[in-house]
Parts: structure tokens; C-alpha cells; sequence
């Protein structure tokens, strides 16, 4: 993830975007074969000096002014095929589109390895018993395959919630200078299509310049996902409490020793997520607050949320990797489980518990079968 | 919207539950039919006395436990037949659920009057043109029609992601004390999906007493509604400024007026929805804070969202109502926008205007038969 | 802090500043002191309609101009002598300024009886052994007392805090339509000042209609104190958790109960300031973007403040009060303590505890004589 | 400022504060002097592998546990000499708190260049008559000057609240494993201030480990700068808007222009600072968020703090910079504004209004005063 949101993965992004828009253009007549072959052979960032592009961007307002003349001369004789009938908010936007796409198939890796690790918690430890805990009290027996069937259950959730948001979010965004396709005449929808095509995205019926909220879904659902996260990391590191004792992070050499007191073993990876779930909220708001996006292309509101995009991703990734690791080897100590409850009066674990487990699990398999065919 | 998310109305949803458990109860042999009915009379928010109401739940934390010794007065005779089964937050939950659930009616219908709006300023000013602004500088000619046909198209997106979001979030809260439906013994599917059928709420795998993101992702929901409302405000409040007098909200008596300045007619709708668009993201971030909910209850993140959900729904619904008045009633002035024009030159409008405009028209069509078979 | 931040209330302080107003105008030529005197008799909201009153509110964008047509009416033969100089901003701005002022002060008190509780058992228990803990681990020994001191230093840093924010934020209000104090001619400076004297209020240079950087200071140093309560009520629901015991919220009838578990003693008070400490960033975050405020006077940014200073005040007054009433009757169990140390190689206190505890404590002193001569 | 809170950057001011802990210690006996100079020479990041350094720290869960066995490696035969005294959060609160610093300088001196520029402009169009504009309607004449008086006023005001709240929170932390001192016995208070001295910092009373709030006013002082420099951001990009046109940007080869539209001049640094306060409000309610630390250290906000620092630092200095830049060279046209006065009944400008910029430019002067004798 720190790699596809690098600034050089950004420039490549929006390169790539470049390419797609030649290649439509020659599609339909607006340059030569040849000119966009060599766009397309061009348009590789690793040359690239991001300091100076960076400065140029700052007195410019955008990247993509002086991405656009670096690629010009790039392509000596055929500068003029170049960002043809694109604005920089289309560049700067499919841009994004693209680095989200393959962020999301990140997140959702380490979702499905979360998943996975939860299921096989909730699988063998169906009739573990523990105690409930409600408002930080001991309550009630429950089991500790029931509890990671709840997590389970959150889990898969957000692994449908991102599916659906990207779908609605991640696509082409495509309107010229101000919304209207002004240069491409006839041949606009034709164009729009082979852009489309080009990038594998799916064409709206009208550009989303200034329509930011389904983006803003697509990062409340990251958020939902980095906040069951956090959650389970807050189960975790409560449950690891020494007094309590009934899990531990799975081990590894230099893992969550301390700098003054070797005998301590921290939850370094629930302490990660919950870092990471106190972040999102932030972040969100950022996004949500940048939906004010005046006219035909905003001033200030859209430029936010370049920076915001990047942090998000980092921060999700980093949360959702350190659960997908605890929960694939945590610890369970049954015994301290048995020990801790008796701080209830003990009492048979109800009926109801395993058909619970059973339907989380069910419901795991389908979300499992839906992810290979998506 | 202010009467359903007032306290009584609070109090009221959390007796229909109290009612619904009942009935449950009943059905599954918990309870006489004769108590269910004693409690589905007796279950009137009117004559509760809600300061006192309020004082018993700060001091128990909990506002279903003076509610059910409420109940249980109110039904001499029947006392042991309330709230079985259930724990505070199945009530609470649930009833928020209630609320939510007529909430989001209203909200809806606020959005399909300002998709309507909107579409008709699309069909009847797809020609209409004016000058395109972008980074609050003249930039293009593009039309009024494509303007609003941008708006709708965002309206719409909303609508359906609101639908999809409310279908995902709006469930039956049922655990009991720790979330094993302890008290149940073998009749707890039986009485879970009674349960359900009687709130009319789907029955999820488990509990969701600690998983939150599908609220969460139904408030994003709602605030990228809200983002909406917000971005026409803007929209409008700048197309109404004196130097340029392209738009103008429905004139009412007593609106927009100033309390100094009698000359003035203020953007008044639009100064509502930007100030609700304002306040979204604060009270979303809350809502994802909230998610850290430890082990089977949260001490703390739970009740948080308490106070944050009224305040979200009378914010989004002033903001949505607000645009949905404004696109009712806009009054358009063309010939102002024909004057303005003159700061760019002036060129024919693309051919893929009239397109875009269609297809969003097409997609609102889509979107209203949507809602019929809702 | 309810009723201080009610509706009824937030009317009375606007009909305040219009009496100030009337007194300073009449103090300066504008009207007859006869008038000011019955403007004075009348501004009494007792009487007022409120629902109407936010009817015709929402239609003309202010509540000033219903409310100065109220007052008008009120007056018979001393109409034209209401709202004489002063703006709807100026009103709604002083009236928000006096709310604080007096809201700043029950904040204060709360926060001055847990630095007093806090305090105290820093005193008491300076060489009260128990097992320091961080990322949720056993780590060292350390003192209760240090514990406590370390809470009693964080709040009094926030009674500091906020006296000076309060200082720099609850001033005078005043510019007229535009800012200009048009209507004042050469009375206008010592018309400022009589106003202000009206209102015991300090004059700034200029007004700060959309400057609003001193009242969202005001807002983080109460959400610093409100974490700082969240912080507190974190320890002690952590330290209350069943394995560990180590301390108990003050019993009191009817506190910290279950609906469904006879047996349980929540952390009802803890959770009071949790669920407040988590709903502070996204106000502070609404006030923080609603310092956007184009030009003059603001479409929408300022109007968004309304809203969120009674939900900050109330939350925070909730937090603070819960954790004045816990740390005021704490209850402590030295034995529970002595036990958990066990986790840890025991070890003598260092001798740096003692003078850390000592030196909160001398600074508490400092801090209350601060108070006094406040 | 990007330089100051680059990665390498953070090591070498963590490097920075071991070097003053090993000073302490060799003051106070518990290192040699030799070995304190052997650190002071190592102790430099150039030679550090930043990404394998990356990959320790999250795999401890803190990168001071990797840095102190590379400086242990670096400095043979003094290897237990280094990281005396102190634990992890020491040296990252010390590290941030310098690079906090260095970084508050650099955001005075921009407010400083905002402020001299916003008082150039009062001082010259005190008299220069404009429309005020109230809810984006033309409302009353008012003079340039004036507003840039309340421009001025708004700039130093943030000014001393960033000074103030610099001094409460950039103060010495040091308290150990637990807080509690522990190694260094009876030289405890003579080490504390010799360390504080070393990295010329106030000591505490108290360690404040866990005491957040006043680093959250401080990133609040700074989110209310950038607030201000949005505000005047958005009236800058408002009076550059093409149908009003009194103002411009200052000129520069390369700023401004559009990737399609040659005749555009686009406000391209008011929308650094519009987006920059977008962002920030996110960002402080991330710091917020992340006050509620557990017992003696935190187990997840704390290290949730470490990503946000840079982001505020970072976008509060590409706001401020930018507007410092804008109000220094603004190009101001009386003509344009003569013009659109023509919107309101014109009369003469209030006699308050020179009072007001001239008082505004006096508490200027004494604003520069203290700030030489900051």
C-alpha cells in the first residue's frame, strides 16, 4: 500500500490515465496510432523529478500542468496528441480511481485473511467457555468461538460494504474543461466508452467533478472496516491484560518487547489497529467536509482531498494487516478462560450459542464463494 | 423529523419494543397472551414523566432500567412477564432502529422532491446557457439543464445509496445480557424471528451489540445526502450573488429578509443546507469514533451515539428540506446568464450535453419506479 | 447546563443584549431613556411563542428578526427605539458570549471538585503501592497517589486553559450591518463601550464577525478538559474491571444497575465521561470548519455554530460533572492493589514519587488562589 | 517545514534527545563523560537505513527499541551507557516536542509575513470604498482597508494563542517506565533539570505521559491560523470571481494557469489555504480523539498521535505560506470596486471605520514588540 500511493505512484497513476486518453483519442480520429504508441511508451514516471514537479504543481495549482508539459516533451513531434480533450481534474481523478482500485484489492486481502483467521477462532472454539463481558464487567458465560463469530460476522460485512461502495465509486470520471466534452464534437460518447474501456472502469451517465459522495462512502466503509478492526484490537489487548491472560499476539522475534522491561509482552498489533481506528473518524470528516465543491470544479475542496486519500489508505492498510496477523496465530488460553469465570456463577452455555457460531460461519463461506466470482 | 427523534418519541420506540419482546414472549410460551395485551396497552410514552425519566437513567446509566420499572407498575398483576429476555441495548437498539427506519422515510421524500426539482430544471433549461465556472473563475459555456442535471444525478446517487444503506444497517438487535440469549433455552430462533416479525426488521446471523459500522455506514450515507444539499447551496448562494443575479430562491413572505437592511433578499434555503452540510462530518466522525466498543458492551462508545443520532437526523432532514424547497421553486433568469457569458468567448454548446442531460433523466426515471417497488 | 443552553434561555440572552443595546443607545442620544427602561421591562421570553418563533425563524434565515418584531410589539410607542445599531449577528454574537460566560463558569465549578477530589487522594494515597500499567501491561510498581496526581495536574492545566480561552474569547460583539457601526455616527466609540460596560464585556479592536479562531480555542480547551474527564473515567473503568477491583465509582440507590443481571456494578459515572469525551472531536471539528466565513458575514458557516455550542456544553457539562461525582467519592482498595502487584518484581517506590505528588499538589494550591481572585 | 518533519528528520530529533539524556546522566553520575561524548558524536541519522528501522519499529511497536540498538552498536564500549533513564515515550515525546518547536517558528514567521502584508493593505486603502457583503449579498459600502484591519486583527490574535499555547505544551517529558523515576534514584530532580536544560525545555511538575490536552490546543491555536488564512482565502477567491474582479492574486510565470483554458488566472493560493483549512479540522479531531490514554501509557492513541503531527504541520504551513504570499503581493483594483458599489445605495464611509483599522494596526505594533521579545 505504501508503494501504490507513493508520489511516484501517483505520477504513474495519472500517466497511465494519459495513455488511456491518447489511445481514445486515437480511437476516434483526434490523433495518429503512432502518436499514442508513443505517449504510451513515454509515459513511465521512473524519470521523473518529483521535487521539481512537486514546485511546479504548487505555483501551478496542479500536477497535471506540468505532468502534461514533461510528457509533451517527451514525446518529441507529437506534443500536440497529447491531453487531448482531458481537463486536469479528469487526469487527477482517474488517477486516483486507479490507486484506489488496487488499494481496495489490498484491504480486502487482509479483510478475507482476518476473516479467515476469525473463522477458524469461531470454529474451534465454539464451546471454549469464558465469561462475558458487558461495560467492562463480568456478566454472563458466553464462548470464545462465539465472540470471534462476531467478529467474523463484522468482518465479512465490511468485506461486502467495500465491494459495493467501490463499485459505485471507482469510475471513469471523464468532462473536459468544464463538464460539457466540449472538443470532442460527435464523437464524444464514442470517446467516453474507449477511455472507459481503457481503464477498465465503468462510464457514468454525466462526469462526478463536484459529486464526491460516493468516494465518501467508499472511505466510510474503509472506516467501517478499520474500526471493527480497532475493535477487535481493543478485545484483544483487554483480554491480554495480565490480570486477564486469556489470549496473546502471536509471537515473533523483536515483537512487542519493551525498551526498558524485558519482561513485558505488549499487543504491538492490537495497538496498531486501534491506532489506526482512532485516525479514520479524522480522516472521514476531512473527505466528507470536501464534498462542498462549488460550480463546475471546486476551489480548495477538491485539492483537500489529495492528501487525505493517501493517509487513509496507509493508515486502513496498517490496521487491518496487524488484525489479519493477530487473529491468523493468536494465542487461546482456555484455562485462564475457565479460571476468569468463575467471577460468574457458572451456568450451561445456552442452545442458542452454536446456531449463531453456525450461521456467522455459513454466511463466511457465501462471502468466500462471492469474492472469487467478483 | 423533530417529532420522531424527540425524547418522547424516543421513549415511545423503546415501548413499542418493550411490546414486540412481549409479544415474542408470548408467542414462545414465556409469557400469558393476557400479559402480552395487558403491556401492548399500557405501553403509551404520554404519561411519562420524562425529567424524572431522565435523572432515574443518568444515575442507572441506562434509561430502560427506570422505563421497565415504569412498565412493570403499569401492568399490576404482570409485573415478571416485562422485558424478558431482552437486555438494555436489545430495547435501545432497536428502538433506535424504529426511529431510524421512519427517519429515513422522510429523509427519502425530501430527496425525491429535490430530485424532481432538479429534473425539471434539467428538461426545461437543457438549453439555457451560461457561463461555466471553475475554481470560482468563467471558464466555458455550458448549460443550466447540464448544471442541474449534475445536481440530480448526485440526488439520485444518494437516494439509492441511502435505500441500499438502510437495508444493511436497519436490522433486529436481539442478545439478551452478553449476547447468548441466555434465558431462551431451546426457543430462541423461534422467538428471535417473532421478535423480528414483529418490529418488521430482519433477523441478522448474531448480535450486532459491538458492530457498528453498518449504522456508521448509513450515516455516511445520509451525509453525503447532506454533502449534496450543502454543494447546491453553495451553488446557489454564488449564482444569487449581486454581481451576478443568475438564480434566485422561491420568494416567500417573512424570508431572507434582514433585520438592518431592507433591501436585501438573502439565500436563505441555501444558507440551511450549507450549514447542515457543515455539521455532518463532525457528528459521522463521532459515530465512527464510537465504533471502539469493547468486548460484549461498550463502557462508553455505545452511549455516545445516543445524543449524536437525533442531531444527525434533524440536521440532514433541515438541509435536505431546505434544497428541496430551493429546487422546487428556483426562479432562473437566463438572460442574466446570457450577459455573464460574455466573459468567455462564447462558442456553441457540445453535442454531448444534450446527451448527458438524457441519460440522467433516464436514470431518474429508473430511480422513481425504484422507489414504487420499494 | 440544560437549562442555560435551552431554548427559552438562548431567546432570554438575545432580549439581554437588546436591553444593553437600548441602554447604550440611550445612554448616547439614540432613544429616551423612557424607551430603554420599557425595552427593559419587556425583554422577558417567559412569554414568547418559541415554537412560532422558530417557525418564522427558519422562513427569515435569523431568529433576530421574529424576535425584535416580538419586542417591537412589546413596546407600544417605543417601536422604532429596538435594534438600534446592532445587526442580527450582533445580537445572536453577544447572546451565544453571555451563554458561555455563564456556561465557563458551571464548567469551572465541576472541574474545580475534581481537582479537589483528585487531589485528595493524591494526598491520601501517596504511598499507596499498586502495579503501574502501560499498553495495557503490568510494567512497574508506582503509587495511587502518583496516579491521582498525575489526573490532578491534567485538570487544573485544563482550569487554566480555559480561563484564559474564555478570557480571550467572551468579548463584546458589535459592528453593525456590515461591520461598520454605520448607523452610530460620532457616537459610535462610546456607544461600543457603553454596550459593552451593558454586558460586562471587553471591547475588541474590531469586530470579530467572522473571525471566530477564539471561540473554537475556547471549544478545544473545554474538549481538552472533557478528554481529560474521558481519560480519568478510562482508569477507573479499567481498574473497576472485575479481575482487577482495584477501585470503585461511590455506590448511591439506583446507580450502576443492570436491566437483566442482578449481580453487576457498572461503571455508570465512567461511562458518563467516556461517551462525552468521545463525542467532543467532531464538535470541536464542526466549530473548527465553520471558521469559513466569506466575506462579511458568513452563508451558512456561522449559522452551523448555533447548533453545536449547547450539544459541546451539554456534553461537556455531563463528562465533568460525572467525573467531579466519582473522584469526589472514589472508593479504594489498597488490598486489591497489593495483590495485582504481584504481577510485578516488587520493588521500593522510588523517591521521586513523593515530590512529584507534592509538586500537583503545590500547584493545585496556586491554582485555587488563582480562582479566588479570578 | 516538510524538511522538519521528514522521517530522517524525526530520528535525528529522537538522536537529539538521547544525547541530552546521556548528558544528564554524565552530569549526574551515572554515565561517564567519555560516554556521553561518544553518543553526542554517534548520534547522527544521515547513516541510519530508514526503511529497515521502519520495519523494527513496527515490529516492536515503537522505533526507539531498534534506535537505541543502533546507537548501542554505534557507540562500542559504551553500549549500556546509552538510553539511561528514560523509556520509549520519553525520547518520541521529546523528539516531537523539538520538532514542534522548530516547526511553530516556521508557521510564526508565515503569520508574521501574513500579518505585515494584511496591515500594508489596511494602511493603504483605509479610505479605498467597497461593497460589504453580507451572506454573499451585497449589504452596505464599506473600505478594503477596513477589511483588511479585520484580516490583521484575526492573524495576530492566532499569532499570540500559538505562542501561548506553545508554552504550555512544549515542555520537558521525562518519567520512565511507569512514570515513577524508578533508576534514578536520589538524583532524580537534579537529572530532570538537567535534561530540560539539555533540550532547553521547562520542566513539569509531573511526567505527562498521558496528559494530552495541552499539545490538542496547541494543534488547536494552529488549525484556528489556518482557519484564518482559509477565511481569507475564500475573500480572495470571492473578489477574484470573474464577474467582480477587485482583486488578484500577485502574478507569478507559472501560477494560476488551467491545462485547457489559456485565458484562465486562477486563485491558485487562496485554494492552497481553503484546502489546507478543510483538512485541518479532521486533524485536530484526531489529536482529540486520541486523548483517552490508559493508565500509565497508552495502548494505541498515543501512537496514534505520531502520523497526524506531520500532516497538521505540513498542510498548516502550505495554508499559511500561501496566504503569506497572496496578501504580500495582492493586487488591489479601487476601480472594479467603485464599480460594483453601484450595488447599494453608496454613502459616506462611517466615521468608526479609520477608528477601527487603527486601532487594529496599533495592537499590530505591539503584537511585533512581543514578538521581538518572544
Amino acid at each position: 500500500m505504501r508503494g501504490g500511493f507513493a508520489p511516484r505512484a501517483t505520477v504513474q497513476a495519472m500517466l497511465l490515465v494519459e495513455v488511456a486518453l491518447a489511445e481514445a483519442g486515437a480511437g476516434t480520429g483526434f490523433l495518429s496510432d503512432e502518436a499514442a504508441a508513443a505517449i504510451g511508451r513515454a509515459a513511465r514516471a521512473e524519470g521523473i523529478d518529483l521535487d521539481r514537479l512537486a514546485e511546479d504543481a504548487a505555483l501551478a495549482g496542479t500536477p497535471v500542468i506540468p505532468l502534461v508539459a514533461w510528457l509533451r516533451a517527451a514525446v518529441p513531434g507529437h506534443e500536440t496528441s497529447v491531453h487531448i480533450g482531458g481537463t486536469s481534474q479528469d487526469i487527477i481523478d482517474n488517477g486516483l480511481v486507479v490507486q484506489l482500485n488496487a488499494g481496495v484489492k489490498l484491504l480486502q486481502a487482509d479483510l478475507a485473511r482476518m476473516a479467515n483467521g476469525a473463522a477458524a477462532l469461531a470454529r474451534a472454539h465454539g464451546a471454549t467457555k469464558m465469561v462475558g463481558r458487558t461495560l467492562l464487567q463480568a456478566a454472563m458465560p458466553t464462548t470464545f468461538g462465539l465472540k470471534a463469530a462476531g467478529w467474523l460476522s463484522a468482518i465479512d460485512d465490511s468485506r461486502g460494504a467495500i465491494r459495493h461502495a467501490a463499485a459505485e465509486a471507482l469510475r471513469l470520471q471523464f468532462g473536459g474543461a468544464a463538464g460539457t466534452l466540449d472538443v470532442l464534437g460527435p464523437h464524444a460518447v464514442r470517446f467516453v466508452e474507449k477511455f472507459g474501456f481503457g481503464l477498465s472502469l465503468p462510464v457514468p451517465a454525466i462526469p462526478w467533478h463536484t459529486s464526491r459522495a460516493p468516494l465518501c462512502r467508499l472511505a466510510a466503509a474503509m472506516a467501517g472496516a478499520v474500526g471493527v478492526a480497532g475493535k477487535i484490537g481493543t478485545d484483544i489487548a483487554l483480554m491480554m491484560q495480565s490480570e486477564i491472560a486469556e489470549v496473546a499476539e502471536p509471537a515473533a522475534p523483536g515483537r512487542g518487547g519493551s525498551s526498558t522491561m524485558a519482561h513485558k509482552r505488549n499487543p504491538t498489533l492490537s495497538i496498531a489497529a486501534r491506532a489506526a481506528a482512532l485516525r479514520v473518524p479524522g480522516l472521514v470528516a476531512s473527505l466528507l467536509a470536501a464534498q462542498d465543491q462549488e460550480l463546475e470544479r471546486a476551489a480548495g475542496a477538491w485539492q483537500a482531498e489529495a492528501a487525505v486519500w493517501p493517509a487513509l489508505m496507509l493508515c486502513a492498510s496498517g490496521g487491518l494487516a496487524a488484525m489479519a496477523e493477530a487473529l491468523t496465530g493468536l494465542e487461546v488460553f482456555p484455562a485462564a478462560m475457565a479460571r476468569n469465570l468463575g467471577l460468574v456463577s457458572d451456568s450451561a452455555i445456552p442452545a442458542a450459542v452454536a446456531g449463531m457460531i453456525e450461521r456467522s460461519l455459513e454466511d463466511h463461506e457465501r462471502m468466500k464463494v462471492g469474492s472469487d466470482n467478483k
